[in-house]
Order: C-alpha cells, then sequence, then structure tokens
C-alpha cells in the first residue's frame, strides 16, 4: 500500500479505508455502553468525510519511516476528537446547525442531552484508544499530552471561544482570524502530523518540520475552505453555499478578497511542499497532500 | 502529613488544601487561553466542595506505600473530570440545575456555550496533566487509560445516559439503580483508588483490593447521599433539600425506605473497612475514610 507506484489517490483511498473500518471497530456493540449513545457517537463518526487528519498522522509516520499500521489508533482517536468539536460546535448554544456532511446534525436526530454525551464519550475514548492502543507506553502518553494540549483550553476550545466572541464583537483583521484558525483547526492539524512523527521515532528537529508543514498546510485547508464556501457547489460539500458569510463570520475572501485568498493559499501550499521536501523521498506523499489542498473542490 | 498521630480531619484537611492549591495553580492564567473560559473552568472548578476523589487517591497512593506528592496531578485530574461532569449534567438540555454548591451554576453565569466549552477544556485538561505530569510515562499512560475507561461511554457518561432513560422510562428496582451509579459514580470513585495506587507502585492484586474498597465506598457515599437529600439541611448540601425525590428520581430511600437504606450504606461502609484492613497499617487512613463516608452529613 506505501509502494511508490502508488498514485496519492489511491493511496490515500485504501489508508481512509483502514481507518473508516478502523473506526467501525471502535464503534462495536459493548456491554457497558448503552445502545443508543453507542448509536449516537457512530452515527457522526462513521459519518464519512475526508478524514484529512487521520491521514495527516499515517502519513507523518510513513514519512520518517515508521509503520503507518501501529498509526492507526491515533489516527482515528483524532477523528474522534474532530468528530466531537463538530457535534458540539453544531448544538443549539452554539452554531445552531441543522445539516453537516449533507445530514441532519446529531441532536437534530439524538436530542441535545444525548449529543452533548455522545460528543463528550468521543473526546473521552479517544485518550482512551491513544493511552492503551500505543505502543510503547511511553510515546502513549507523549500523544496523549500532544493530543490534549492541542485540543484544550489553548487549541481548539480556545479558538472556538475566540470564534464565539468574534462573532459577537466584530473583529477584522486577517491576524485576527489567523490566530482564530491556528486554534480552531490548527493545532489538530499539527498534532496529527507530530503524532504520526512521535510513533515513527521521528528526531526532535523532524518533529519541528512536520509541525511547520502542518500550520502551512492547516493555514490552506482553512483559506480554500472560506474560498469554496464563496465558490463551491453546495452539493458537494454538504452544506449551504455562502451560509459562513450570511452568518457574518469573519472569512478570509471576506477580508482579502478572492485572488488575494487564493495567492495566499498557493504560497502556504508551496511553503509546506517546500518544508516536506526536507524529509527526502519518503515525505514525497506529504507532499503530494499539500498539492491536493490546495486543489480540493470539496 | 502523613504521621500516624494526626487525626483523619487534620489529614484530610491538609490534603485538601494541597489539592486546592495545586487546581488554583493548573488555573493560572496563561496566553492561548481566552481570559473568559479560564475564568468559567475556575468558576467551577474552584468552588471548594469536599474533593473525595482526590483524596482517595492520595490515601491509595499513601496506603501501598508512594508519595502521595506524586499523585497530586493524578488527584486533580478527577477532579476537573468530575468538574466537567457537574457542568454539563447542570445545562438546561439535562438536569437543568441552577444552582450547584451553593452558587448559581456554570450556565447560569457564563451561559451555555462557554458552559459546554468550560466542561470540554476540563475534561481535556485531566488526560493533559496526567499524560504530562505522571511519572513515569508508563504509569502515566496506564492512568489515562483508567481515567478515559472510567469516565467515557462504558463508565461515567453511560451512567448518565442510563440515569436519563431511567427517569424517562421509570425504572423500579435497586438492581437498575445499583447500575446507574456504579457507572455514574462508582467508577470514577474506583479509578481515584487505582490511580493512586498505580503511581504508588501497587501490585496487580492490590489494586484488585483498592478497585473493591471503591466500589463499596461509592455505592455507601451514594445511598448517604441519597439519605441527606430525605433528611439533610439545605444549608449544609448547598441545594434544596427533597429536590431529586421531587424532580421523580429514583433513590435508595425511595426504592428501600430509610432504615433499609441506612442498613446497607452501613454493610458497605463495614466490607470497605475490612478490604481497607487489607492493606495493613498503611491503609488505616482508608479505614477511617470509609467509616466518615457512613457517617456524614453533609
Amino acid at each position: 500500500m506505501s509502494g511508490g507506484a502508488d498514485s496519492l489517490d489511491e493511496n490515500i483511498r485504501a489508508w481512509r479505508e483502514c481507518v473508516n473500518a478502523r473506526l467501525a471497530d471502535y464503534m462495536q456493540p459493548v456491554q457497558d455502553c448503552p445502545s443508543r449513545l453507542r448509536e449516537a457517537m457512530a452515527y457522526s463518526l462513521l459519518a464519512g468525510g475526508k478524514r484529512l487528519r487521520p491521514l495527516l498522522t499515517l502519513l507523518a509516520c510513513e514519512a520518517v519511516g515508521g509503520i503507518p499500521e501501529a498509526a492507526l489508533p491515533a489516527a482515528c482517536a483524532l477523528e474522534m476528537v474532530h468528530t466531537y468539536s463538530l457535534i458540539h460546535d453544531d448544538l443549539p448554544a452554539m452554531d445552531d446547525d441543522d445539516l453537516r456532511r449533507g445530514r441532519p446534525t446529531n441532536h437534530k436526530v439524538y436530542g441535545e442531552a444525548l449529543a452533548i454525551l455522545a460528543g463528550d464519550a468521543l473526546l473521552t475514548l479517544a485518550f482512551e484508544v491513544v493511552a492503551r492502543d500505543i505502543q510503547p507506553p511511553a510515546v502513549a502518553a507523549a500523544c496523549c499530552a500532544d493530543l490534549a494540549s492541542a485540543a484544550g483550553d489553548c487549541g481548539m476550545v480556545a479558538g472556538q471561544v475566540v470564534d464565539i466572541e468574534a462573532e459577537q464583537m466584530g473583529l477584522s483583521t486577517v491576524d485576527e482570524l489567523e490566530a482564530i484558525h491556528r486554534r480552531k483547526t490548527g493545532r489538530l492539524l499539527t498534532c496529527a502530523l507530530t503524532m504520526g512523527g512521535r510513533i515513527g521515532e521521528a528526531s526532535p528537529e523532524t518533529l519541528e518540520i512536520l509541525k511547520n508543514y502542518g500550520q502551512a498546510v492547516g493555514l490552506a485547508f482553512q483559506i480554500t475552505d472560506d474560498l469554496l464556501d464563496v465558490s463551491g457547489h453546495a452539493d458537494k460539500l454538504g452544506k449551504g453555499v455562502g451560509k459562513d458569510a450570511d452568518a457574518g463570520k469573519l472569512t478570509y475572501p471576506g477580508l482579502l478578497g478572492i485572488e488575494e485568498s487564493r495567492r495566499r493559499a498557493d504560497a502556504l501550499v508551496r511553503q509546506a511542499i517546500q518544508l516536506a521536501g526536507q524529509l527526502g523521498p519518503r515525505g514525497q506523499r506529504l507532499v503530494e497532500l499539500a498539492r491536493f489542498v490546495g486543489q480540493r473542490d470539496h
């Protein structure tokens, strides 16, 4: 599956299937977990999606010479954390969204109480999976600390708080917007790469390269997301086009215009490609992934 | 502080102060955490309370011959997980409570969105603290796995789901009630003891004794909680007396009567004392703590 002759597309599709299969394993019914709770967790976790974070973990592990399979639990944990954040962000008290990935949001199907609890359970399960299934234990502990720091009150949760505050107070500079994205999505994407690197026994210098790559790709991803919201097709995105702009959300095209936003995304993709190049031939898939992020249309 | 001549009361008071001081350290403002989020987290985390879970961790570590100070991060993590569960349980979509420990609940002060996020952040911080601050890393990983399993979809979150279902469906046997409490409060109390044991390098047999002690004390604690709700004083409890019964909640006195509930609690306390006795002289404080749980009036 990691043969150099495969196209990135085939490689990514194969790994995505691996991730989806392992996620489904983690969602198997177990005696002590109420079936309705497990169902609510699986509804959002197994709803598809790009699996960008898990893929970054597996490709990072591969890029530093590790065995990607060994990083699968960490890859799944990232998707659990990402999914919990979507469930909670969609709640009526937060963004109050009815649709996610083209389907009714979790609380629309299971009610608010179960949606909150399903999110809580997914976040908790992420740490259980990393702590229990990553070897050796010292790497598991380092990954747990990484993941918590990226997801927590100085990372993803902080980003969501600042995002809510920005909507109320009407912040308006690109620096402020980047500060939100760096925490709301950037930290977790970066963590995806460093966890993969740790599991592949990367040196501190290599972890630093992976981290910088993650920051560049993360921001590029966010800008293209904003661009797609302006110009994309509703059927490919699974949400109403222009919804962010309608909601008065701060976006790159809104602040910089479409052309300048496009230019920034391209520059970040070039930066990411240069960083991945420093990892040598094994980093080739990360090069291709950065290119893919710059060109994606959904 | 661990001299045999100290009374349990003095010992507990001293350790509680240690826990409160360390919790306050963990709540110090940091640059990347929005001040309003940190404030909402600290509002509930530093609101006082018995600190039962942290105390169990420290006493368990001491009882197996470990250094309690080494278990302080785990002790604090348990209080963070407990506090997050209270914040989320109090939300309008869940129990919809306005008062907690005699003060307005988190969402009453900070709004629903920030209350949800403060809970999420406390849960995440708990894992960060254990993964980063417990040594050696192999023990940190084992503690993270323990904590996640106790708090997650087969533990505390499961208990909350079953509790909500029970209220809607009107379950009515003591077995069903115990199944709820075992998960909703029992698993985390048991985890408090086994984490302390792990950090003190306890043998698997000793961890098993600590686990059984935790189950007995946990259930005794829950029964006395129900009894206090019937007969206690509102000013000592910080919530309206009889509130659980009014809300149609399943309680031990409601199912078994006050006398039989009292008898069960006493039997569980005796069982816990017998188990702690197996740990030898160093387990003496756990003996006293079990006695204290049986006699508490708030």
